[in-house]
């Protein structure tokens, strides 16, 4: 008997009704010839409740405690959707991470899956039960409770239908999958119906939403297909899979808008080896997040080192740069804090020529200036003038077709 | 290093200021040169919400889920009692059920404890911090959690001071102590200063308060000093410990009173064995809970048997009695719905005459007309109409002198 992994967020299950609704889902599994295994998140705002009711005992608490106090929302989830199945006649049982053996290292509030005892899970399967575990939680080896950061319950998930080798993990969200772009801004975007791993993880790092970079590792390293579909809606989503070759034939599967860049350029640092580490290490130091880095050879002493930051964190990284610009002998140093950058993502670029030139020919129509140019091997993003970062994406999404179907497009 | 157990109900724990005094008095406790172990109950009304959450689900919930979610309340109290400690400076870690090694039967919802592994507390005491466990949960030998029903903080707390050889297991109520009767009719009731586990017992299984009959029975079998006393305020409240030979000296330690009692006749039963035990085995069966007994033979051949049973049991009884009368010959089966039932309790009855006799000589000069009559080595309780009740008991709480503490009493 096939096993099929649901999830089901914070919003699906925040009130009496979403949660007989998603158990509805999963006894829907059970009348299909699968066996169901269910991750529930806290309900609703529950662990915001938690959380501000530890602040206002201590504004810093201990991370552990936090797990121990967090770690209830999900219980609670479970079992109450366990007392609703039963209620439809669904034998069912809830689990808690300590009681199907997710087994975590033992760093609170961000811990890492290191193993699940499937044994217990598969026993009530066979017993004929639907298996509802609390997501977002494990135990670490010594039996405190831990939880695994943000996007946590997709992870969950994602790790449980790998150890129990599900054929499917369906992640249930308040939208129908993934869209080639956002459609609050390019209305025209469509839902992708497959995408590779890769292709994921690099929009997710582009901050677009719908699955934790985490998940999508876990989902690519144990080759888990994840299905990413509404809850609202019984309709086909996104299915999240490893690459096939008739992905290589779509140049582009989706773009991206990071809109609140700040940029700043090193001009004439000594270029020698250490000076970009050094850089780099004292940003960290500042708790900087950068964002892309580019370095330019302008002689064969003098370089210049440009980066990107999130705008809110512009001054942070101007006064580490004023701090550690004589000691790399940086001439001067400029800052914009008015940048987006706009990306398209797609595993077809490996092996065709030409995205970057549509890319770069559509903004140049659309008299739109490149300030600089980034890429991976799947990826390429050029940075632009805020103003003109909506417009960009447009006119990038449009050059790339991203209003239609893969099979419908004509470049 | 002397170890206090400290319990904190559901009350003592409702806010945030209530959480900070309740770890006040356990950091209190280590200042004086303990150790200190807190046991405490969900926050104010939170079980009675996730109750309610659950019967949105099913009017019948399964009582393993019930446990699953029940139990959460505690454990949300325990780490924000733990983050609350933190602020203050004071090291703490909070326990569940399950990480104490709290192991019980599997009986869900009134669940027994049949081991706690005390090793896991006494390293992190002598680590110097404060240890907080979740009251009112374990878990089975299959890793269920389990909760122990009514009154199962103050059971946890009890339990865990024998465990670990506790010193006292302090009950932090919002009463200050046990009091000789229920100040809202004697208001001239006194605390008890020290009272005997049997005595206790009693007082709890007649249906006075403050602490349920399963702690006592915990701390007699363990010999563990039990001391009720006020979260409120910082005085002593009451002493329950085993019996020391001054108790002896003390005939009564308190009374009280069941208000909503109702009797049923049954005259002219066959005298043969067996009879006594059909009746009651069928009342059994109709769930009808008995108080009192008295059999009497009315001749060699026949004989009135006499129970008492809750106000709102009583037409389930008379159904159960009708069924069985036949079969027992019953002759005639009378019912009365308007009795109570006063008592008074002391360890030194075993050993002095008398008592009975100041009994029912106070209560026949205050022409309150005694219906009948139950005894146990250290009760004796009368039955009397409902109307006469009250005055009953303040008549018997004046002939004891229960307005005095024990070593001003004159007879």
């Amino acid at each position: 008997m096939a096993i099929i992994v649901q999830k089901f967020g914070g919003t699906s299950v925040a009130t009496a009704d979403k949660i007989r609704k998603a158990a509805k889902r999963a006894m829907q599994a059970v009348k299909s010839g699968n066996s169901a295994v269910v991750v529930a998140s806290a309900r609703g705002h529950q662990t915001d409740e938690l959380i501000a009711d530890a602040m206002e005992l201590n504004l810093n608490p201990p991370k552990r405690e936090m797990d121990q106090l967090l770690s209830t929302g999900e219980q609670q989830t479970v079992a109450l959707m366990a007392i609703a199945m039963d209620a439809m006649g669904q034998p069912a049982v809830s689990m808690t991470g300590a009681q199907i053996g997710m087994i975590t290292d033992g760093v609170f509030s961000k811990a890492r899956i290191k193993s699940i005892d499937s044994d217990t899970i598969r026993r009530h399967l066979n017993d004929g039960k639907i298996v509802i575990v609390a997501g977002f939680q494990g135990i670490d080896d010594e039996g405190n409770i831990t939880t695994l950061g943000r996007g946590g319950s997709d992870t969950s998930a994602v790790a449980l239908a790998a150890a129990l080798g599900a054929e499917v993990c369906e992640i249930y969200t308040d939208v129908d999958g993934v869209y080639t772009t956002d459609p609050r801004i390019f209305k025209k975007a469509v839902k992708i119906n497959q995408i590779s791993y890769d292709e994921m993880l690099e929009l997710a790092s582009l901050g677009a939403g719908v699955m934790h970079s985490r998940a999508i590792e876990f989902g690519k390293k144990y080759n888990v297909k994840i299905h990413v579909r509404s809850s609202l809606a019984d309709v086909e989503g996104t299915l999240i899979t490893h690459e096939v070759p008739q992905m290589e034939g779509i140049l582009v599967s989706g773009a991206t808008i990071q809109r609140e860049l700040a940029k700043i350029d090193l001009v004439g640092v000594d270029n020698k080896p250490g000076n970009a580490a050094k850089i780099f290490a004292h940003l960290a130091k500042h708790k900087v997040v950068v964002n892309d880095i580019i370095q330019t050879e302008r002689s064969a002493e003098k370089a210049s080192i440009s980066f990107t930051v999130g705008k809110n964190d512009l001054s942070d990284a101007k006064k580490a740069i004023d701090e550690i610009k004589n000691a790399v002998h940086c001439d001067s140093v400029f800052a914009r804090e008015d940048m987006a950058e706009v990306s398209v993502v797609g595993v077809g670029m490996r092996t065709h020529y030409g995205v970057a030139n549509i890319m770069f020919d559509a903004l140049a129509k659309a008299k739109i200036n490149i300030d600089s140019i980034t890429t991976s091997e799947i990826r390429i993003s050029c940075l632009v003038e805020r103003s003109q970062g909506e417009k960009a994406l447009e006119t990038v999404c449009n050059a790339f077709q991203l209003d239609r179907p893969v099979d419908k497009r004509t470049y």
